[in-house]
């Protein structure tokens, strides 16, 4: 059997690092080398996991993949120190600038690297069939619903726009977005294509927010595997897809 | 058994003065005693339908119920033949004007009379099911999303409206609105009350135009039974409901 | 300000009665009692809650009203001391005997009892709403799609069938049936009512089980102040639906 | 300017064949040089369309491409007056003998050929994505649920059961299957992959059966153009898809 790899949590003290660290003490093929929060005390071990201020970020032990889910203001240390050490960098930080992405592209010359907003497994396939039926039906009418908790500010999502971009890719225009604030919903997306007599509608609902955790954990795993370069998601996940 | 109902199609030529001549001639309960077209040419029969321009209103046969789409300046004299001959109404012209509506209320002293932006039957329902809804879940969030054909220019429907005061009568203050225009959806209404961890769903579905003329056609034989008063189209579809 | 409800939580060892306590302490207008479970230590206290063992059940302190989420042969125990002490009851106990309802109806002389198999106040919406559709639309075809995790044995769901019992008594006739097992869905209820050209769609999603034990704490609130009686969840909770 | 594409109509007095003769005759890139039905008198032209009985097929004047939507008795001839001149066929007959199925992988050598049991586009795209995202997704719980109008006596429908196929193609095992016949709906298809916290759902909604016609018009008019060969339509359609 091999051994479990090596994962640096880095941002943990946030929902998705908390998240990241529950799930990785259920699995027996990862393990946790250290958890790096912004406001962590000197360096201790918690539940068996050494935890370390993002000022000691340079003095965690061997790690085989970052996964990173902090601020933009803390992703260039992380990057530098994977780029240092040769280590895969999974990433969901968001808000990053157009330097910093171009960081991304310049530090995948030498490690591995996948950027994606949303780690869900399912949107992944989504954006990708979305991208097909796009491009198979570039005349029919397409537009876009997306719906969250009502704490959720930005609208369309994120994930509404990057699905978007899939469509715009497939056949040129943007969808029309819709976009609705109610309960505590964790993130649902609809991409309708519709022409005369028939419409097809992809979905995909989200219930749990740990799907983000698992999704990026399995993307660490997939990665190690993987030769230097920058990864979409979708490619990286399912490259049959 | 008893003779069939005798109809005034008032505003014959047009779309669903068309569906309503179409499938009144299927049924053995309703007879067409005179079918009304502004631009009609002068009496004739065609098909077993005596034809009448709106200048010949008023030398109609004897009828039981008129059925009425036309335009806000033919609704008038129907109304004013309504009274006269003491007969039922059933209207579906839009646009009417305050006035117009109040002659309606003064008319309704003498005649039953039912006006409704859409007759469909299931629209009729998911109206009251979304009042009582809204009434006893007054803190959930609620949103309203239509969708229909890239020809309807108005956006949210009328009926995405009269749902939304449904809504208002039930909890005080109207749903958020979003509407899809695409392919050649007839007509698709979703009502939607979230809170945390659940949610309910309402929604009607129509993909035949010719709900709305049946739906007219159940109304004018229920309302032929009416004593004199304005209906609503649910309260006189379904008392019980 | 009034001092807050009293409550017997029965079954409290369970995934619902869990829920009850960790809910109920997160409200100024609960307390709870006593905290009754098969397998209870002899009497303590733990995080404020007095533990009470079933075989001690005669001796808890005062409640309100009493919240039984546990086991046929744990039900008729509780019920006697509800009824010797004149508090109400909230059960949501399933597989009780025809014996066991008929001692419900009996108890209901002298206290008020409300039973029901889900206590999601959406469902109880649903099933009100349900009723009214299918009695308003006899002759539409009347399908019903429930969707469980796959861990569910039971299909339909019990509550499908309580939902078909609404469109029995609405219409006479039960609904067609079909059940999907996938996942880790909650719980989706939908009925859906379809004529020539138009159909209505009813839908109930659970996505979290939470809304069961609050919709349960709502329920003791409302039925405190009810005169003694058997009721109905919709009737208790929603008097005007 | 091309010339339109010239097309022999097989079976031509049934739902499809009228369908087909009046949707070719509102394009200028098709026209129709023989319409072929099993009962049709002596040779003449209706409406511009030479009409010819079955006795008469090897009668009929030059075409390019035959659509034929006829019976297995009746298609051995259409497929060999195909081989004979060198013209594609189109056909969706159903029932045809495995015999039959060979007879077209034979005559594939010297002519194009495309055979589908729908020829709704949206239907060929939803299987290829939902053969996709079956491979992507092995593990995901897969349920397929079909609805019908009350007519229709075999269920699961064969378009499910197509779309079965693909997801056993992409998986290795079939979807559970569960079928709705409601009022007069079309036909729907909806696919579903549930995992843990979330789910994929691929839906086709076919709301007029006109796009079976036109999905077969689009598929001569791209045949015409292929190389010998035996086509399925989703490739043949959507080669990039």
């Amino acid at each position: 059997m091999t051994s479990p790899l090596r994962l640096l949590i880095h941002g943990a003290s946030g929902r998705m690092g908390q998240a990241l660290l529950r799930l990785a003490a259920e699995r027996d093929d990862l393990s946790v080398a250290a958890a790096v929060a912004r406001k962590s005390p000197a360096q201790r071990v918690v539940e068996g996991v050494p935890q370390f201020a993002a000022s000691e970020l340079n003095g965690v032990p061997e790690f085989d993949v970052a996964i990173d889910f902090s601020l933009p203001e803390g992703f260039d240390p992380v990057l530098a120190l994977c780029v240092q050490r040769g280590c895969a960098l999974v990433s969901g930080t968001t808000g990053l600038s157009s330097a910093q992405n171009q960081a991304i592209d310049a530090a995948s010359a030498g490690i591995a690297v996948v950027w994606a907003a949303n780690y869900s497994l399912g949107v992944a396939v989504l954006t990708e069939l979305v991208r097909r039926a796009a491009a198979a039906l570039p005349a029919w009418d397409c537009d876009l619903i997306e719906a969250h908790h009502t704490r959720k500010l930005d609208a369309p999502s994120g994930t509404a726009l990057h699905l978007g971009q899939a469509v715009a890719i497939g056949r040129g225009s943007e969808p029309h977005y819709a976009s609705l604030r109610a309960g505590d919903i964790v993130g649902e997306h609809l991409v309708q294509f519709a022409s005369a007599g028939e419409r097809l509608e992809l979905i995909h609902r989200a219930t749990n927010r740990d799907i983000f955790a698992r999704g990026a954990l399995e993307a660490a795993l997939k990665l190690a595997r993987q030769a230097p370069g920058r990864y979409r998601l979708a490619e990286l996940m399912f490259p049959n897809l």
